[in-house]
C-alpha cells in the first residue's frame, strides 16, 4: 500500500491499518503534535486527497493524523500549520532538515493561586494548567512532588516545569524556558565525542572529544569484554567511561549551568553501550554473540551518576545486533539510507567496521573485524593524525613523495597514509597482486636504497626512519579483506552487483581522510566511479545529535533498529573464501574491479 | 445512560462513549484482562444483548469490552470465562467478593536458548516469550537488564520474571511463582497496622500493629505538620514512620523471605501520606488547606528505603482532599458506599474524623476536627483499651455499674466508656441537656458521695479514683458536636433527612466498640433505628488490602477519589451555628432526634 504526502511528494510503502501519523514518520515527513498522538491536542490535522481511511472527519475535509488509519493507497496533503518546525543539519557537507521536537519540554506556568473555593492539590494544579495547553502528564517523579509545595509558594505560583516525554520531572522558579540544553554523545572504542546542543534552536553550541580511557584495559572490543568478565573489571571499565563523559560535559558546558542540561543521547557500538550501562557484556563475545538488550533505553541521569541535571533523561539509541550497534543506527539516521530509492553502501570505519547496504526497500548490515590497522595500531610506524604523520604518499618512476601533517618532519604514518603508500607501491610494482614486496631487479634498481631487509623481513622506506614493512602490508590486507568481504557478502545477499551501487558513504574519522581512489586500488571499497564515493564524517555523532533534538529521529531509529537485517558473517560457510579472495590487491577476481584492473594493467603483471 | 450487566443484574449510570471495560469497573463487575485493556489478549469478551455500541464484533455476537464504546442504554452479558476469579473479603462481618488481580505478576519462562540462527538479545527473548502469553511489556528497569545475562545463563534459561503492572522489574532463577506476597498498610495518626497477604490466593497470612512513633512529636495532625515545618523536623517524622513500617514488616514476614514481598499498598490521612513520602505538609495546615498531591502514587521500595524487595512497588492510594485522605477512600472501597442504591453515612472515627454520605448517584465528604477525646487524650482519666479500662457504664436509680477490660481493677476510662458514662448520666439526670453536672438536691441526694467538687470543678465518681469531670464532658461535647455538625451539613448539602439514611457505617477501632444506642443518646450519630447502625471495623485497612490484591479496586479508588465531592467546613457560614447546636445533648433541635427525645422525656427536663 503506498501513501504519497503532499506538497513534498514523499512516497512510502506501508502496511494496511497504519495511522497517517506513523506513515508520516516512516516517510520522514514531520507532523506537529503536542499530545504525542493521543488524539487530544488536535494539532496533527491532514487532508485526505485520494484513498480510503478509517477515522472521523473533523470538518473542512480535515482529519487527525494520529487517529486516522489508512486502508488503501492514498494521497494526503499536509497543511502548512501541521508541518513541524525543522532544523537544518549538515551531514558530510550535505544539508538535512530534521524536525525540532526534543523529548524534553520546558513550560512556563502562571498558576492561579489556591483559595477556599479552589483547594486543588498543588500537583493537580500543575497538571490542570498543562492540560489547558493539551499537555497530558503520564508520570510524576517523587522528587518533583517533594519540591513542589515550597517552590510554588516561594515563586508566587510562577514556575517553569520540565517534562521528559510526558513525565513531569523538574520545577524551577520563574521563567527559565530559555535555558534548555542537551548533549549528544558518540562513544567509540577509541574516541568519545560530545556535542552540546541548545534545544531551543537545535544548534550545536560546542563540542569536545577524548580518547576513550578504557583503552588502558584493552585496545579493542574483544579485550574489553574479556576484562569485564569479573564484576570488578566491569566496574572499572564503567568508571573509566563515566569519567570521560564527565570531563567532556565539563568542557562543553563552559558558560552554561550544567543543571540546564536535561537530556543526553548516546550512540556507540553494542559493547560500549553495555559498559556505559554497566551491563555484563560477556555473552557478546561468545558464540552465538548475544547482547543483553537491543534498546533503546531511557534512564535518569542520577541513576547512572552522570553529573548534569539529576532528572535529565539519558536516551541510549537502539542497536541492530551484537556487533552492529547504535553507532550504525546513527550512521543510517544521518545518511538517510532508509529513505533512498537507490541502493547505497555505508561503511563506518573505526576500530570495528560496520557495513550496511540497501535502500528504503530493504537494508542489511554486518560487522567486520578489521582490527585497528587504520588507527595506526599493529603498524610498525603507525600513528594517529598529528603533526609529522605521513598522510599522503605518491610514488612514480623511482620518485617517492610524502606529505606530513603541518609539513613537520615525518614521525610516522596514519591509516590513510598507509592506504596511500600501499596503493602507490602496488601501482609502481614495488609490491605485487598478493602484497609481496618485490625482489625483481628492475624494481630494486629503480628504488635503490628504499628497499631494505629488516630483521622481520622486507620493508620500504617512505621517509627518513619511516618504513612500510611486509608485515604492515599483511595487516592492511587483513583489514581491507575483512571489509570488502563483508560488503561483498551483503551485495550477494541483496543480489546487488558493483555497478548497482549508487553511492558509497564513508563514515568515521578515517572515512573523512581516506584517499578514495587509492582505497579502490587496494580493493578496500567496491569499484564505482569516484564522484559517487562520499565521506559523511562522524555520521554516528550526527545521528546522535538528530536523536537529541528530534523525537521523530528517535522513532526513525527504532524503526531502523527493527527493520535492518543482520548478517552474521561467522555463521556463513562462504565467509572464509570471500575473505581469502578479498585479501589480494585489489581482489582475486579482478572482474569485480574493472577500473582498477585497467589502471594496474600497465604497471603490474598478474601472477 | 444506563448499562445493566448480566447475569448479576448490576446497573450503572455512565457517560456516553465509555468503554464496556470502564463501565464494568464502575459497576464493580470484574472482567478478565491480561493485556490491561490494550485490545491484544482477547480475554475480555462480552455479549451485547440490547443497546448500541461502537466497536467490532469478533464472532458469535461477542465483542472486546476494552475496545467497545457504548452509545446507548444497554444490557451486556458477561460469559463465565470472562469473569475474573474473585476473592472473598470480610468487612465488618459482611462478605465482599473482589477480583483477585494484583498489580504484581510472576511468570515462569522456559526460554529457547540462543543460537547462531536465533541471536535475539536477552531482553527481547524475554519480551518475546511474554508476548506469546499476551503480556505486553511497557518499561524495563535498568537493574533488571544488569542481572539478565548472568541470571539467564546460570539458570539454563529457566527464570521467573516479575512484572509490576506492565513493567519488568525482577528476575529469579527457576520457578518461584509460588512465592508472591504483599503488605497492606493503614497508617493512622495514632496507630499503624500492616497485613501480609499471599498474592497467589488473596488471603491474609498475618498482621501486626504499632503505635505511630511520630506521636512523640505531637498527638494530632496539626502538631505534626507544625513539627514538619523545617527540613530536619520533616526528616525526623519520616524516619519514625519508616521505622514503624520496618518493624511491622519484620513481624508479619516471619516465616517468609522479605525478598518475596513485591507490592505494598498504603492508606492514611493526607498528612500521614505526606510524611510517609517525605513531602512538606505545611500548606495542609494553612488556609486554604492545600495538599501537594491528590495521588495515587506508585514508587519503588528502594527509592523510599523500605526493606522489602528493592523492586517492590509501593502503591499509595489516592486522597479526596487535604483532610479527607486515602484512609477515607479505603473506607469507601470497603463499604461499597459508591455502589449502593440507598443513601448511607460512613463515619471513620480516629484522631481525625472523616464523614462521607451518599450512594452510587453521588457522594460527598468532609473532615471534622473532633480531637483525640475518643482516644482518651485530654480526658482526666482517659486511657486506651487495656486491662482495667472502663468501657461500659450503666447508671439508674442511684446505682452505678462499670465494666472494665479483663474485669481488672478500674484504672481509667476508654472513649466508648466515656460515651456510655455521659449518656447514662444524661438519662439519669446527673447532667442536663447542655451538659452541666446537676446540683439539683434530688439528684445529689440520690448519687450521694459520687458527686464531688474537684479543684477544676464538679465531677462524678464512676469507680474508686476514676471520675468524669465537667471538663471531660465539655471535651466530649466538642468532639461529638463537630462530628454531628459535619454529618448534618453533608445531609443538608445532599437534601437528606435523618429518616432518609438507610445505614450508618462506623469505621475505625472506636466504631467497633462504640455503644451505639448511647452514641445516639448523646447525639454523636443521627437518630435512625439501631439495627441499621453497623460497625465495619478497620475499613480503611480493608480497603488497603483490597487495593493490594486487586487492580480493579485501585481503579475504583481512583474513580472514588475523583468523584467524591469535598465539603470544606471552614469555608461555610453555617458551620458555627451547626456546631453550637450539635454540642447540646443530643442536639439543640430535638426534632432531629425523635427516638432519643422520647427516651429522655421521662428522665430529664429540658431547659
Amino acid at each position: 500500500m503506498e501513501i504519497v504526502f503532499q506538497p513534498d511528494g514523499k512516497r512510502v510503502r506501508v502496511e494496511k491499518g497504519i495511522t497517517v501519523m506513523e506513515a508520516a514518520i516512516v516517510a520522514g515527513v514531520p507532523l506537529e503534535t503536542v499530545c504525542g498522538g493521543k488524539g487530544v491536542c488536535g494539532k496533527c490535522k491532514v487532508k485526505l486527497i485520494k484513498g480510503r481511511s478509517l477515522g472521523e472527519e473533523i470538518g473542512e475535509g480535515l482529519m487527525l493524523a494520529c487517529k486516522t488509519k489508512m486502508i488503501s493507497d492514498a494521497v494526503i496533503e499536509i497543511p502548512v500549520e501541521t508541518r513541524l518546525l525543522e532544523q537544518k543539519i549538515l551531514v558530510g557537507g550535505m544539508e538535512r532538515k530534521i524536525p525540532l521536537n526534543p523529548n524534553i519540554r520546558k513550560v512556563y506556568l502562571k498558576l492561579t493561586k489556591p483559595s477556599l473555593s479552589d483547594q486543588m492539590a498543588d500537583l493537580n494544579r500543575i497538571t490542570r494548567a498543562l492540560g489547558k495547553r493539551d499537555i497530558i502528564v503520564e508520570n510524576v517523579r517523587l522528587g518533583f512532588i517533594r519540591q513542589l509545595p515550597v517552590k510554588l509558594r516561594k515563586s508566587d505560583f510562577r514556575v517553569t516545569v520540565i517534562l521528559v516525554g510526558n513525565d513531569l520531572v523538574g520545577i524551577e522558579k520563574g521563567d527559565t524556558t530559555g535555558k534548555k540544553y542537551g548533549i549528544a554523545f558518540d562513544i567509540g572504542t577509541t574516541t568519545v565525542v560530545g556535542y552540546l546542543v541548545d534545544l531551543n534552536t537545535g544548534k550545536e553550541v560546542s563540542y569536545a572529544s577524548r580518547m576513550n580511557p578504557q583503552v588502558v584495559y584493552g585496545d579493542d572490543v574483544v579485550s574489553r569484554i574479556d576484562f569485564a568478565k569479573t564484576d570488578v573489571g566491569l566496574r572499572k571499565l564503567n568508571d573509566k567511561i563515566m569519567q570521560a563523559l564527565d570531563e567532556i560535559i565539563d568542557e562543553v558546558s563552559v558558560g552554561i549551568d550544567k543543571e540546564n542540561v536535561y537530556e543526553m543521547s548516546i550512540v556507540g557500538n553494542t559493547c560500549m553501550l553495555h559498559l556505559f550501562l554497566n551491563i555484563p557484556p560477556t555473552s557478546l563475545a561468545l558464540s552465538p554473540y548475544v547482547s543483553a538488550l537491543k534498546g533503546p533505553v531511557d534512564i535518569r541521569a542520577s541513576e547512572l551518576g552522570i553529573k548534569v541535571n539529576d532528572d535529565a533523561n539519558i536516551h541510549v539509541l537502539p542497536t541492530i545486533a551484537g556487533f552492529v550497534g547504535a553507532d550504525t543506527v546513527g550512521v543510517l539516521l544521518a545518511s538517510l539510507l532508509d529513505e533512498g530509492d537507490d541502493v547505497r553502501l555505508a561503511i563506518d570505519i573505526g576500530t570495528n567496521v560496520e557495513i550496511a547496504l540497501g535502500s528504503k526497500e530493504k537494508i542489511i548490515a554486518c560487522s567486520a573485524a578489521a582490527g585497528p590497522a587504520f588507527e595506526g595500531a599493529h603498524i610498525q610506524h603507525g600513528m594517529r593524525a598529528a603533526p609529522g604523520a605521513i598522510h599522503r604518499v605518491s610514488i612514480s618512476d623511482g620518485d617517492v613523495r610524502v606529505e606530513t601533517i603541518d609539513d613537520a618532519k615525518a614521525r610516522g604514518i596514519t591509516g590513510s597514509g598507509l592506504v596511500d603508500a600501499v596503493a602507490e607501491m602496488l601501482k609502481s610494482e614495488v609490491i605485487n597482486h598478493s602484497g609481496k614486496i618485490s625482489d625483481d631487479p628492475e624494481i630494486t634498481s629503480l628504488y635503490g636504497d628504499r628497499l631494505i631487509q629488516e630483521k622481520d623481513g622486507a620493508a620500504f622506506i617512505l621517509a627518513e626512519g619511516i618504513t612500510v614493512t611486509q608485515s604492515d602490508i599483511r595487516e592492511l590486507q587483513l583489514a581491507k579483506g575483512a571489509i570488502y568481504a563483508g560488503a561483498h557478502i551483503l551485495m550477494k545477499e541483496l543480489g546487488v552487483k558493483t555497478h548497482d551501487i549508487a553511492e558509497i558513504l564513508l563514515a568515521g574519522a578515517f572515512g573523512t581522510y581516506m584517499p578514495k581512489e587509492n582505497a579502490q586500488v587496494i580493493g578496500l571499497i567496491p569499484d564505482i566511479p569516484l564522484d559517487r564515493v562520499k565521506d559523511i564524517g562522524n555520521a554516528a555523532g550526527v545521528g546522535s545529535k538528530m536523536a537529541l533534538i528530534s523525537k521523530n529521529a528517535r522513532l526513525r531509529a527504532e524503526i531502523i533498529s527493527k527493520k535492518v537485517g543482520y548478517v552474521e558473517l561467522s555463521g556463513r560457510k562462504d565467509f572464509q573464501d570471500e575473505f581469502m579472495d578479498a585479501m589480494f590487491f585489489p581482489h582475486a577476481n579482478l572482474d569485480y574491479f574493472p577500473h582498477v584492473k585497467k589502471l594496474l594493467a600497465n604497471s603490474i603483471s598478474f601472477r
